[in-house]
């Protein structure tokens, strides 16, 4: 920026571009809500009062808070492109968010994390990423890299990285494993923050957690939990995505003394939470409604997450901050009617305007490296007695049990009547194919099958299906797509979402997304499943860090034993 | 550090070096005062709770703080080495300073800071600094420097440097002068602070400093003042030097909402006030007394300096940040019984322990180019009236007369039956010699003479006498020392304080400093001087920048005009 401008126009020399009369702006340096008119000069704040200006705009009485900030979440839970992403969350307020591209890391590698920061340029949405610190998340299945501090080194130094994302390895740091000790030192040398995960963790096992200089955590779920966390020094994200939804257990923790730690964070939210309920604005209306004062409400999306990580042009609107301000009228339920990102108007009421560009990101690499032909989900009946992974609805967590496998020409097969459906799960990355193959419950499925690219945290392509031919039809529908979701009935596609960027997000507008996810789910109730959002259930079913019987493309694991098991038991 | 020996220790499974047993831990990131054991491992905290240790020290109840930290002060004002500052303050609790060392980068430039940041290690105080940001501090004097934004670069990126230190150049930046710009981006590109010193300013003129990115001040001397910058996002620290004291009048304004943006600071201390009232801990007994919650008083002290400044292992006792801990007794009026510095214990009931070793810093180069025979305080009497500068006591500010000059044999000289002394600043960077001369009323000298190498900001050697041979012998004194504080009486030496440290700074410990500086006090009234500290009066004769009338090298400066005025008036 030109500061000179900036500052003949802060002392009442240069005219200002514009001037935002009338309205109330939510100080949440002061902590007070003060009228007073806004003059802005080169997208950034020039000050308070009298100014003239090119452009003037009356707010009428109307409030003014500083463009909210979301302090972690995926992009790719959204399964939208960066572009479509800020489309979506910029007309609902947010104006900042840190990113942590893990999913896209997991595929992609050090070329996903190129493309996000590259997808970050120009967008009307500051978009701040987190480097990914556990790529692969674990040993018991095939990503599609492997980053280690050596990978994550370059990328350090950048202005768009705020910080190690979430060290997810807990275990790893409290045992002082010297790989992931390693990125958190290379973190530290260059200022960064260092991102916590650590669920439930306490006592001398968090005190390790804390000393080895992990600064947050957006885990908690009970209030006692964030207590000690906050108590050693710990920032707290609290957390309200889509499965994953916190505030309430927390509420009890944000008060006054500790205030200035804790922030809002959406982790992962799907498209319809972000179309239906909204972003970081959903956190402040959900707050305000539980008892929380608007002002520190606003606080906790704004000034702590800014000053959490540096990053000094937003979170507040004072002289030199950038001018990222959402215009609301009513304070108790704040709905963004105007939202100015660098000083010029962005959106009005929920929408962007027509005229701001789509900025084009380049392409990726393709991440599908899978010979259709070669698919093969035949299961020889080497026993009787099978393990199964049992859905348990709404959870990401499976239950496990042990059934008499249905045979037949001595191959075990799916078998409807009894809701015992396959599951593969098939290497996307080297080309050969592995394939893990199992059996589940609870899908509900009498024909057909489900497929999908979205499969936590390696990425491979999950399907689960009632026969072999439709599975193969399923994979194959995701593997022309370069990646997504899709149903298939007699071999035929009902229904599907292209994710052509990494397998994981689409370039079509977040609505379309959710138009495209909605006959998804509609095709997979026809074809008789029960589950509230079978896709998503599906996508979990590979996560082998969470208990207690899950598939990846090396066969079952018992997460328990942490350790791949055999189909049969006996 | 070594991270997985702490990590090992936190979670329980190696000994703790020490464990503070039976202490009531001051919980300044919680806020709360917690009873706790403190495990302390390779300097650093490492756990709270039930450690096995190599040392136990039963607390029997006492408390425990983190070690206090001092925002924003200036070395060279204590007249000591960093080292003997270091042993003075510690053993009152604080274990940070953010220091300027405007004074001698004065003198010095590149090389004073050099000096300082050497100075800085091995001491068992943690020396930060901020880089001085206006050197010179005006034209109208002969400094010992010019500092450019292209002589601070090769220290910015230094772990000790913290900021850009105080911008005493308010008018430039309001004015977008580039150079300061420049000095101000610098900061900010290296990802530092950039520190306020703005007495006074406000509305669109305070709107442009803050718009240029200067993000404290500590020059605050009024509540409305403090409130109106907090409102824009500036940090205030409250200071309570030797001079300046603040607390009383910005006591309103700390108020929970924006506390968590104010600190201590003592920017000016001298050492009577350091060995007799103490240092941040007078601050917060102040503060407590005047009805600040304790631990509010200490957080401010503590934890908000540490995270204004991105001094991340300092500023709370939390697991991974350093073992500084102040040990004391009283809640009402903490008073340091023992303080440890990085788990070490340095003092003891105000003492450091014997044992502490003394780091020598290497020595520093000469600053005294003067020439004593060339020295030559006449003034031709080309007139009858004289500018008379009016000392006022006890304020750095001054008045101005004119006066019949006293003439003989053709010169005005002093005239003690009037209290009109002769004053003169000699110029001691470049050998030339350059003299001010001027005549000064309120010191009260019958006879003799008093002169100083600490004469603010640029430090040339000011003197004031009632006889040219008296100021001849009081100069040569000085430029003899290398340095310092003498009183002369009939041309012989009554008292002195070296101070070879570029003029300014003593070897000695600080009491010995005081010991000297009560020796000088003492001969000046025996001459007849009536002000309270007429050496500090003395050092402030020579600062052109707060009025009304001053002397620098080049001659008598009305600082309302910012002009170098004539002695005479007719």
């Amino acid at each position: 920026m030109d500061s000179a401008r900036l500052i003949a126009c802060a002392r009442g020399d240069r005219k200002a571009d514009l001037l935002l009369k009338g309205g109330r702006l939510i100080n949440v340096l002061s902590g007070r809500i003060e009228p007073v008119d806004i003059a802005v000069s080169d997208g950034r704040v020039a000050g308070f009062g009298d100014y003239a200006a090119d452009a003037v705009v009356d707010l009428d009485g109307r409030y003014v808070a500083p463009g909210f900030i979301d302090a972690h979440l995926h992009i790719e839970s959204a399964m939208a492109s960066v572009t479509e992403f800020a489309r979506a969350v910029v007309p609902l307020g947010t104006t900042t968010v840190v990113a942590d591209p893990h999913e896209i890391a997991n595929v992609l590698g050090a070329e996903g994390i190129r493309y996000m920061l590259a997808s970050a340029e120009n967008q009307p949405l500051n978009v701040c990423y987190a480097l990914p610190s556990c790529v692969p998340a674990t040993a018991m299945e095939t990503a599609g890299a492997v980053l280690g501090a050596r990978d994550l080194a370059p990328f350090m130094g950048h202005e768009r990285i705020r910080a190690l994302a979430e060290v997810m390895n807990f275990p790893g740091v409290v045992a002082g494993d010297p790989d992931i000790l390693e990125k958190i030192a290379l973190a530290r040398r260059f200022g960064k923050r260092v991102d916590g995960h650590a669920p439930g963790l306490s006592g001398k096992a968090l005190a390790a957690y804390a000393a080895a200089g992990i600064t947050s955590d957006h885990e908690c779920t009970a209030a006692g939990e964030a207590a000690e966390k906050l108590a050693l020094g710990m920032h707290i994200m609290v957390r309200e995505g889509t499965g994953a939804r916190n505030l309430e257990a927390l509420f009890p923790v944000i008060r006054e003394k500790t205030l200035d730690r804790m922030m809002w964070c959406t982790d992962d939210r799907h498209p319809h939470d972000i179309l239906s309920e909204g972003h970081v604005d959903h956190i402040l209306r959900k707050a305000i409604a539980l008892g929380l004062d608007p002002v520190s409400a606003i606080r906790m999306g704004t000034l702590h997450p800014a000053r959490y990580f540096g990053i000094r042009d937003a979170g507040a609107l004072s002289p030199g901050r950038r001018a990222d301000m959402v215009v609301f009228s009513d304070l108790a339920a704040p709905r963004a009617e105007a939202v100015y990102v660098g000083g010029r108007l962005m959106a009005e009421n929920g929408r962007m305007l027509p005229e701001i560009p789509r900025p084009q990101s380049g392409g990726v690499p393709p991440s599908m490296h899978i010979v259709p032909d070669r698919l093969n989900f035949a299961v020889p009946a080497k026993g009787r007695r099978i393990r199964v992974i049992e859905v348990i609805p709404d959870q990401v967590m499976t239950g496990r049990s042990v059934m008499d496998a249905a045979v037949r020409d001595g191959m075990a097969v799916a078998d409807p009547s009894r809701d015992l459906l396959k599951i593969a799960v098939v290497e996307r990355y080297t080309g050969k194919g592995g394939t893990g193959l199992g059996f589940v419950r609870g899908f509900g499925l009498g024909r057909g099958a489900l497929a999908s690219s979205v499969a936590h945290d390696s990425h491979n392509i999950v399907v689960v299906g009632t026969d072999d031919a439709e599975m193969k039809t399923a994979v194959s529908a995701v593997v022309r797509m370069g990646g997504g979701l899709c149903a298939t009935l007699d071999q035929a596609v009902r229904a599907a979402l292209p994710l052509p960027i990494a397998g994981l997000m689409s370039p079509e507008p977040m609505g379309a997304i959710q138009g495209l996810l909605d006959a998804l789910t509609a095709a997979a109730r026809e074809m008789g499943a029960t589950l509230r959002d079978p896709f998503m259930t599906l996508s979990f079913l590979a996560l082998p860090v969470i208990p207690e019987l899950k598939l990846t493309d090396k066969g079952l694991v018992d997460v328990g034993r942490f350790a791949v098991v055999p189909l049969f038991t006996d």
